[in-house]
């Protein structure tokens, strides 16, 4: 029996905002699984903004996604076969091989979760990086302390709605958010932010401003651009930025690059610190969370929302759409069932 | 006898660069002491980067100088009358009544300092306020690690000369240094600079890659603008920056504020630290700072340069001439031998 694996590639690289053709969906004859190997069922593929980075020639915290080679990234399915004694036919496990439908994995470049505990699902958002990635930047970079008012941006995205609520569970008093449309806004308040305000609806700095009079201590910046110059006029003296992603400038190409923050000077007289982070360096503090955000999910503490669209063929579209700004919290392909037989 | 004081006032505030009618000089009676205060003659005062923001009416870290009024700084005179137990004719002190060549004060805000341990101007640079700066920035702020790479700016000013030597002294591999003129650069040759580049040869982004090809791990940015965009591009992951001022930005006008670094987002993925800071918050650590730098005045460890401009009525030209960089290490002005005999 030969099985096919469907999976994602990179054909071209985008300057500016990348298009489905410089992406493709190829089939691939799958491997016979070697000693310690697992062949994986993907049920759910994360999309994240990072992406958007490896689509570069660009070195940064990770290598640049190759042309014409699956690309990679967080997923989670179902073993379906198993060479190793470390993993059953039948466990749930995630790991980096995403994009694609079937994957054949070293079982310990797999983690095992309890879907008994919360659904697969979880396990890349709320229970996964994208939780983590909003735990660490209030409790490592920028931590929130008791009656601090927060800011955080693109809140009604995957990390930007759990860093919201990690803000209040911190003891802060005030946790504003900004996001793209009535509905998210609505959403952000069923979250228990304190306000919000559109960030299409400019300038930036006014809206900030209306919602936080008195002026911020923190702000986690998903953004980048103008929310984070806006940001940056309204931070107290000591204030912290966690500096986390800058979508409003992963799409700007090489001829233009975006501005900066032009009011970055203000950070000497009110002595801010900006400090940027990739949750990866921080493994060390992961048992924590996964004790503190699991113990918050078990008692309703946090909520989470996902977007998930069907099937591996709209996973560029969903891509796409997470660019534009289309999902409430995590976005997600789910991969359409039966495609693992042969 | 009635005591006459002559002290520079600011009688409007400059939109952009200041120019000489933006400030006055002023006669004044000197009042009768009361209990507990003292008559200084200033011997030096200080002119520095800072002072354009007070020109500014925006709240900073201190307030802005007040129109028609006396303008602080820092200075160093000598007792010439005293009505507090705590300070003798003689004694020697620095307080931050500046910008002018006589003050009454209270003797608490004064503080005595040992003229046969170094001259009372080091006072004023290197064992104060600006070399506390330089020792802060590089010791608290971004700290320095043996054998890493540090840039520092505006490195022949006075505080970017101290704190190249402290980088040294620290440990570092390799000290950068960037100035505007040769006779700047080869002084940083003789303050042992590694190597050094003048930021008028653009784009300065090149210049620093040459001088440290392999990326730099901390930098001490005096300058904001296209050196502090440079810096962001150079800094190895986990890079730092020490935001000790913005002299590049400093006279702006209000209708074209000053570009910020566009690549400011690759703090997030170098998980960069860029941290603003003021000195006088780190009072706690001014008694060490004094034994380790008094140690490394003594055994000739820290060399320091002077720019001395005589005479209270050129003390603006000083203060102008600083904003354009004609000072090389300290700026100074020597109060006229004789002016506060009347």
């Amino acid at each position: 029996m030969t099985l096919t694996a469907r999976q994602v590639q990179v054909v071209s690289r985008p300057d500016g905002w990348p298009e489905s053709g410089d992406f493709q969906l190829v089939e691939v004859a799958v491997p016979e699984l070697s000693d310690g190997q697992l062949l994986v069922r993907n049920q759910f593929i994360s999309v994240d903004p990072y992406m958007r980075g490896k689509l570069n020639d660009v070195r940064s915290y990770t290598p640049p996604y190759q042309l014409n080679a699956p690309m990679d990234g967080g997923a989670v399915g179902e073993v379906v076969a198993s060479r190793s004694p470390e993993r059953a036919v039948g466990d749930v496990v995630v790991h980096q091989a995403g994009w694609r439908d079937l994957a054949v994995l070293d079982a310990a470049r797999t983690r095992r979760v309890d879907v008994t505990e919360a659904p697969a699902s979880a396990y890349l958002g709320v229970l996964g990086g994208t939780g983590f990635t909003a735990w660490v930047g209030l409790t490592e970079i920028a931590p929130v302390r008791p009656g601090e008012t927060v800011f955080v941006s693109a809140a009604a995205g995957a990390v930007g709605s759990i860093a919201g609520q990690v803000a209040r569970l911190r003891g802060a008093a005030q946790v504003v958010g900004s996001a793209g449309t009535p509905a998210k806004l609505a959403r952000l308040r069923e979250l228990g932010f304190d306000a919000g305000f559109d960030y299409h609806d400019r300038p930036v700095r006014e809206r900030l401003r209306e919602a936080a009079p008195d002026g911020i201590d923190v702000y986690f910046d998903n953004v980048g651009g103008e929310q984070l110059e806006a940001a940056i006029a309204a931070l107290k003296p000591f204030g912290r930025v966690a500096l986390c992603g800058a979508i409003s400038v992963y799409n700007a190409t090489a001829a233009e690059p975006p501005p900066g923050p032009r009011n970055l000077a203000l950070a000497v007289g009110k002595q801010l610190t900006l400090r940027g982070f990739i949750v990866t360096s921080y493994g060390h503090l992961r048992e924590r969370f996964d004790a503190e955000m699991a113990g918050w999910l078990r008692t309703g503490q946090v909520h989470y929302d996902e977007t998930v669209v069907d099937g591996l063929e709209h996973a560029v579209d969903a891509f796409l759409g997470l660019l534009r700004g289309e999902n409430t919290g995590k976005m997600l392909v789910r991969t359409a069932v039966g495609t693992a037989t042969a």
